[in-house]
Formats: structure tokens, sequence, C-alpha cells
């Protein structure tokens, strides 16, 4: 049975579920960062992944990252799976700008994470359920339920 | 026509070729750090390779990730498509152990590289197209020519 890890759960909301993968928001308004969690049980590298889910997180990846291009015209968008400090396999996918305070470095390890204000939650994650409406799943036995 | 970003043709030396991939060995001792180069024209995100083009690139990254934690053992593999210096798509697969000098942070922007010695890089591309003989063509008319 898939279980969130808890340091993953403490640092991001659920924005909803894909078929392979849980989507969540990382709490730092900083950025625009996502991360796509694959609900399969002890997976820490995307190549252990059976060969079907691989390729299903390949398309819920590129639909994540397209929609985010057109709806945020990043400079550049940063996906990768780093996992040195939160074991299982989660996939970032960061909404880059020039103008950003850890441009041109990467975000992980950078700078201290700024909570969103409750407002500013509530918008973001209805923006990106918005986005993805035909493919993502949003029920209210998420940890967002308090953002609906 | 595919042409190598300039920079990526210094920092990196060509081990081969994969059906889509260019394969790049970063020149810097302090990890063993690889990266794949799709062989597209003016493609800077994953999504916006064809979608047939997006399933090799997943094939040959998982290839490359299972072969470098079978051969090294690593305590995580780092794979990321950052591209904030360098647009061209490339996807790092970095090597990375809990004794290493950026532990726990990501390698990029950390220390500068410290560049193989001749030796060193000889036995080091030696090693990995052994171990991926079975998929990687090696042609003479590589950066790497001087290392053979």
């Amino acid at each position: 049975m898939f279980e969130l890890d808890e340091r993953l759960k403490k640092d991001s909301i659920k924005v909803g579920d894909f078929p392979l993968c849980e989507l969540r928001l990382i709490n730092d308004a900083s950025y625009t960062w996502l991360v796509l969690v694959p609900k399969r049980v002890a997976i820490t590298e995307i190549y252990q992944l059976e060969e079907l889910d691989r390729h299903m997180l390949m398309n819920e990846s590129c639909l994540l990252a397209e929609t985010l291009h057109d709806a945020f015209s990043p400079d550049k968008l940063n996906v990768a799976a780093i996992g040195n400090k939160v074991q299982q396999l989660h996939l970032h996918h960061v909404v880059r700008f020039t103008s950003d305070k850890s441009w041109p470095e990467p975000v992980w390890g950078r700078n201290p994470a700024i909570a969103y204000k409750k407002a500013e939650l509530a918008n973001i994650l209805q923006k990106i359920r918005m986005l993805l409406a035909d493919d993502l799943v949003v029920t209210e036995d998420t940890d967002g339920q308090l953002y609906y």
C-alpha cells in the first residue's frame, strides 16, 4: 500500500491524482514548484519502475510541464529526480524565471521556503486544478481539503 | 542538423551514441556524472520532444541509470533536466554518495569541476563503454578520440 513520505507530506500540499502519480505543490511561494510522486511502494529511482509505469511517468511529467509552460511562460522548467533527502521517488517540476531569487542555480538547498499565505495557496491550487481539469482527479480526502 | 552546444562540448567528453542521445561524461573527477543529449534540433524541454522520442529518452535514461547503479552502487542517483545555463536539452545522471563533497545538496553550482587526469579519464571512459557495450555505439570521430 502506497504511503506518502512524511517529509513530502509536510513540505507540500496535495493538488490531485493522475493515474500513476500524486501531484503536490511545494509550499514555497518563491516558485511555482510541483512534484509528481508515483503511487508505488519502495521505489527510489525512476529505473526501478515497471516499464509501463516509466512511460506513464513520462506522459504525466510532459503533460504537467507543457501545462506549466503554457500557463506561466517561464524562462525554463527544471525537471528533476534528486531524492538525496527524501528517498521516496518524486519528480520535481519547477517553473523558473531569470528574475527568481535562485537563478541561474537550481532551487534545492538554496533559500528557505516561504510558505504561501492562505489566499495565495487557494488561488494557486485552484489555478493548477483548472489547468489540469481534464486529467487530474481531485477528491475531498486530500491534504488540501482546507483550500477548496 | 543537430549540433552540440559549445559549453556542453567544452565541459564534457563524448562516450558514444544511443539511438536518440549522445552520451557524454562531465569532466569533473569529483563525481561520476553523465549527460544524455537528444540529437534533435532546437529542443530545450523534454515535453517538446515527439512522443516516440520521449519514450526513447526514458528507455536510454533507465538503461544508463540501472547500469550506473549496478556498477557503482551509489547511495542515490540524481537525474535532472535543469538547463538554466545551457538551454539545449540535456539530462544529467549523477552518481551520488553520502561521502561526496556536495552531499546532500545537488552538484550543480556548488564546487568547481576538477578535470580528470589523462589516465583516470581513459579508465572511466573504457569502463562505461564496456558496461554499455551492447547498446552504445562508439565511433572514432568522437571528441573522445584521444582517449582510446
